[in-house]
């Protein structure tokens, strides 16, 4: 009863989400879509998206299969089953969200006709079906998963009264089903991250690569604006957008979402399992107010963290109305307010779910609270160092008299400068959570930075869907005080994208601290064999060989950015290649008299992006399973801590360096340091060019590199032998 | 007696090294220094590097003196001492090879006339003085320290036959003696340390301000040549050179020196100290071969270190004396087979004083001898990826034909995918030596590494040296032959000073581990509680606190480099300014009829870049003491690890990205990819600027900054609470 209970409310709610998102969708479908010319545009992008999407679900496919094979064999079908679950609600919100995108974009310019508060309404519309669509779908998925293999999580089984042999007895030979439960909750978000890599990753590679190209031949070469219908390569870039920014965030912070989730499941159910002392795992649960083990409190403890999640989807609900309702002409603030009202909201709701629905101490509420609170905070330190609004952007732009070589330097500079705040941010929630109640506080922490994913992703959708809505704006030649409201529009949403980077970055940073947590509270307690969960840094068992995996981890994020960029400048070369040769051969197309081949530059940009997304996929997979194999388990947590430590510096680092050099460029363009066709102007274009990648490509794809090494790590961890195979 | 013998030796040979140094330096000044406009040239560098030296000077005697008294009030007045020769012995080898290399450039010019060979001797004869007067001070200082103050190194007391009681308590009793051993070395390291600080920060912002001054001003504006008199910031460049990559490279590796030498003395006294628990203790020793404690192997066991680099030094002297008498035309692979032929007999050397003057087994000599071989791999890999000949610089090259953009992102990426070989030979070389003899062989390891460092110290520095001469060659308007000579000269000297800098960060991450696991060994063992020497990375004792410890050192290194970033740029447009201003006043300096006023942007430079050091040092400086006090020893591991981490990679990444880029311009300025003048140069030339302050700021102080930091932590270690203090 108390499982239909806790599985079922998470359910309606992730069903009425599904339904108010499809009554959203119905109402964006209704509005006008303009003239021929804009619906021959918006069809070229929607048609170049489902290019890209049906390639890559194809790679998708291929590899899903493998996987999946492999885990049957390693541990059973229901393993793979959950893993192909986890994939497909990724890949399914994925599609409704770019399906919705690329509908909303050009019913977005339409309503620009009629100002600006109509043009926010559908594009913001359009993004809340995304959010709607993943917050819902992965929840959902995860309902489905416990619910087909219950019998894993057995609360019959723990029905213990008092003494503590018996507890121990009874759950030793329980422990093979619980491990499997955890296996099978940990599939699913790897069959969630697997989708988000190839979204994140080859949508970055693609995203960038048509930027580059068509920017570097069309701005620079040729002189032809932004968006110019002239330039081969500019649907693939308005494709970009919706591949990278929609398809690619979403599947991000799905992954962190679900990740966040199956960290506080997978901990708690290894708290039941007992293992090896008893004393420890009393420890965790008695922080957080369970002393009595019993079948009656069991499903409570384990589903809480799906109430609460239902809570911030319920809450984001509250705030996208809020928003779409909302009559005020300052479209910034009323994004930010909604986002406000959603987190505030989450923190109450969390308090009567934590207080009246489980058997838990209020600890689990004050812990997700410091993770609302971080979650914000990051987001607006982000914006603080890429606004143009501010002082650190101002004196880039500056700076960018003195030439690009200076002006570059000190877009590195402020993005080195811009962690420091972050990490602050980070390292004092762990450190606060911990204190408030150990490990699995933690958990709930990056479970509280991710439960109001619904409406962040709301919000950080609205922002692509008014970028695109702007360039069809210009390519069907519509009238200035069009593009002027669509302009207005997009320029929130690049604050509204800096303000979600951030917070994408530290929700992945906390999500994957979770993830570790889990593997090292299911699985490194047996190492020590003294006291779990209790993990070497150095000591006689395993020398400094944490310090190498140490080493070794912080290693690959820098070796896997650099496959990116290189990645990046590789496509885009191939594309200006392409538009080269079609403006040589068909010199109509700068006339405007003949229409380029749009196909060939998409093409060129799916085809090179997925190809070169094996080589990072590859080291996201194989590297823990690796240096799990041979080096064992404690080595790991080193090594997953040493990529967790770079990837969050790089990520933040690469994030706010691009971003800066983005905005500085353009506060040039309104007018400062000389303005457009100026030397300051020359050398912010540049810098632009350097850091599009950065931002837009490296950034973002660290965040799924240490999400998904740490959640391999998670599901494989039973399998690694616990010291190094060379060790005597 | 041993005590005579084994400080005698390394004494002995120190003072010979000086010896030859003394009658190297009166064999340069013998040269003849050529026209009076030649000897003018040099005049000004000498007096401009003198104006820096003590400008430095004045402000290294005032936070010297506060530094040691705050030792000595927390101590005693031995430890101040101890700091104070430290920093006297450093600053002194630091005069003397700037001393040298300012009279040894102007006469390798003059030898230049005469072909490259007496070129060649003069400039490295100059740089054998550098690295004599490092190699030997060093040890020299270190011999005199541990003479002074034998007392504190018992080892009378240590005389035990054989069961555990009276071992253990005879040993507590000597406690505070042998720690007091201990703090008494680390303040000596401490006082290399602080000097090296301000000549490899401060020196490293001189040289790259007034590089870049003197390009973006001399080059791009007013289009005259590199070096051209005219420049007002020219004499401050070479003076730049000096200041940075004499001194500046001279005191880092002097600091590496001897970190490394009392990493290794440290944790064996800790080992002696016997502290909680005595089997680690002996496990530690017998990993080495040390079965009985007796005062007859008590000083050939705490002084083994010194005599292994006494045979470094004379094994580099043999090597230096190689070079200077190589009839050999290919300079080139003279200088490789000579440092080849320094580190083969170090080895063999090492191999003897090993076998047969030491109670050790072979572990030492197997871990000196990885050390060796990591670090010339290290500097091999270097070289793979910032030499022209090879394949990353040459398409580094062939990308500036697509622009700056995507030349300095490649150029980054580069630098990301060169952390990849580094660090996997630290990690292997940490792990096999760790596999060998636990801790103790780790340091070991470091110190191989270091063990030859005189040879490195003597090729790096005749780099500079030839650099100034080719400089003098132009200033002076010698004859294109000369220029030839030393442009060639100039060429090699960028290929060794890319192997320099390759071999000083993995020498510098050695030392700094090997000061970390002195640390761990001397203090957080008491943390622990259990077993002497566990560092948990995770526990139920200090919980995250470790990973949030982590987190806090990565992000340091991300801070302060971005602080030196701001300080080049801020003080090169400072510099740029009274450049344009002296322009402007005196249009006859651009007709060469009148004379800039050099020493203005001599003044500038030294100013500021001292005034620009302080924010840097206070985070050098302070950081660990912060954590320290405030979160504990533990925390203290993950925070100097974690910054270790980031340096590491930060460090190598800057100093192959600024060194491709670098070599990428003048591979272009060969004539390749459309040569001078062309798109690609322009590219490369803003590559050039952007590059050049994270090769030659950024990522040589980072060096410092985590050599600086392990150090203070171990002098410290005691004063530190073991918990957080919050900490219930």
């Amino acid at each position: 009863m108390q499982l239909v209970i806790y599985l079922g409310i998470p359910a309606v709610v992730c069903v009425v989400g599904l339904l108010i998102a499809r009554f959203f969708a119905h109402d964006i479908m209704k509005q006008d879509v303009g003239t021929q010319r804009m619906k021959e545009i918006s069809g070229f992008i929607r048609s170049g998206a489902m290019t890209f999407m049906l390639e890559e679900a194809r790679a998708i496919v291929v590899v899903l299969v493998v996987v999946a094979a492999i885990l049957w064999l390693l541990w059973s079908w229901e393993v793979g089953v959950s893993f192909v679950i986890g994939a497909f609600c990724s890949g399914l919100a994925g599609f409704i969200g770019m399906n919705m995108a690329t509908n909303a974009n050009v019913r977005t310019t339409q309503a620009a006709k009629k100002g600006s508060s109509p043009a926010l309404r559908v594009a913001f519309s359009g993004g809340a079906v995304m959010g709607l669509a993943v917050g819902s779908l992965a929840l959902l998925g995860l309902c489905a998963v416990i619910w087909l293999f219950k019998s894993y999580f057995q609360p019959a089984s723990i029905c213990i009264e008092d003494v503590e042999v018996p507890f121990v007895s009874s759950f030793l030979g329980r422990n093979i089903n619980f491990i499997k439960a955890a296996v099978i909750v940990s599939a699913y978000s790897m069959g969630a991250s697997l989708v988000a890599l190839f979204d994140r990753v080859g949508g970055g590679i693609y995203t960038k690569a048509a930027d580059m190209a068509a920017d570097l031949v069309g701005k620079v070469e040729v002189n032809i604006p932004e968006d110019d219908p002239r330039n081969p390569a500019v649907i693939a870039d308005n494709v970009g957008d919706n591949v990278g920014d929609v398809g690619g965030l979403g599947a991000d912070l799905l992954e962190s979402f679900v990740g966040a989730i199956i960290a506080v499941i997978v901990i708690l159910l290894y708290a039941f399992v007992g293992r090896h002392n008893l004393d420890i795992c009393r420890n965790l649960l008695s922080k957080l107010g369970i002393s009595d083990f019993n079948a009656a409190n069991f499903w409570p403890i384990i589903l809480l963290p799906l109430m609460i999640v239902a809570g911030g989807i319920v809450s984001s609900l509250i705030g996208i109305l809020y928003v779409r309702l909302s009559k005020n002409e300052n479209i910034q603030r009323t994004l930010m307010n909604g986002t406000k009202l959603s987190a505030l909201l989450t923190g109450i709701a969390t308090f009567f779910i934590v207080r009246y629905g489980s058997p838990f101490n209020l600890v689990p509420f004050w812990a997700v609270l410091v993770g609302i609170a971080a979650g914000v905070l990051i987001g607006i330190i982000s914006e603080y160092f890429t606004s143009s609004r501010f002082k650190p952007v101002q004196k880039l732009a500056e700076s960018c008299q003195q030439g690009a070589g200076v002006s570059i330097a000190r877009g590195l500079a402020l993005g080195m400068e811009s962690c420091f705040w972050p990490v602050i941010v980070i390292a004092v929630a762990t450190i606060v959570s911990h204190h408030l109640g150990g490990l699995a506080a933690v958990t709930y922490t990056a479970l509280g930075m991710l439960s109001f994913v619904v409406m962040t992703v709301s919000v950080d959708t609205y922002g692509p869907i008014a970028d695109n809505a702007g360039g069809i704006a210009q390519m069907a030649n519509l009238d200035n005080s069009v593009r002027k409201v669509t302009d207005n529009l997009d320029a929130i949403g690049n604050t509204t994208a800096a303000i979600g980077k951030g917070f994408a970055i530290g929700s992945a940073a906390f999500a994957a601290l979770g993830l570790i947590a889990a593997y090292i509270w299911s699985s490194v307690g047996e190492a020590a064999e003294v006291n779990l969960p209790v993990v070497y840094l150095i000591s006689p068992q395993v020398g400094a060989y944490v310090i190498a995996g140490l080493m070794l981890g912080a290693m690959v994020p820098y070796v896997f950015s650099s496959l990116l960029v290189s990645s990046v400048a590789d496509t885009a070369h191939a594309m200006i290649n392409e538009i080269r040769k079609q403006f040589k051969e068909k010199p109509g197309i700068l006339e405007g008299k003949e229409l380029p081949d749009y196909n060939r530059c998409i093409s060129i940009a799916s085809t090179k992006s997925l190809k070169r997304m094996v080589m990072p996929a590859f080291i996201a997979l194989f590297s823990p399973l690796i240096i799990g194999f041979v080096l064992g388990r404690s080595v790991l947590v080193g090594f997953l801590i040493g990529a967790l430590l770079s990837a969050i510096h790089l990520a933040i680092q690469c994030a706010n360096t691009g971003g800066a050099l983005d905005n500085a460029k353009k506060y040039i363009e309104e007018g400062n340091f000389g303005g457009k066709g100026s030397q300051a102007h020359a050398a912010g274009v540049i810098g632009d060019t350097f850091g599009d990648p950065l931002k837009d490509t490296v950034g973002p794809s660290l965040d799924i590199l240490i999400k998904l090494m740490s959640v391999i790590s998670l599901l494989f961890a039973s399998l690694f032998p616990i010291c190094p195979i060379f060790f005597k």
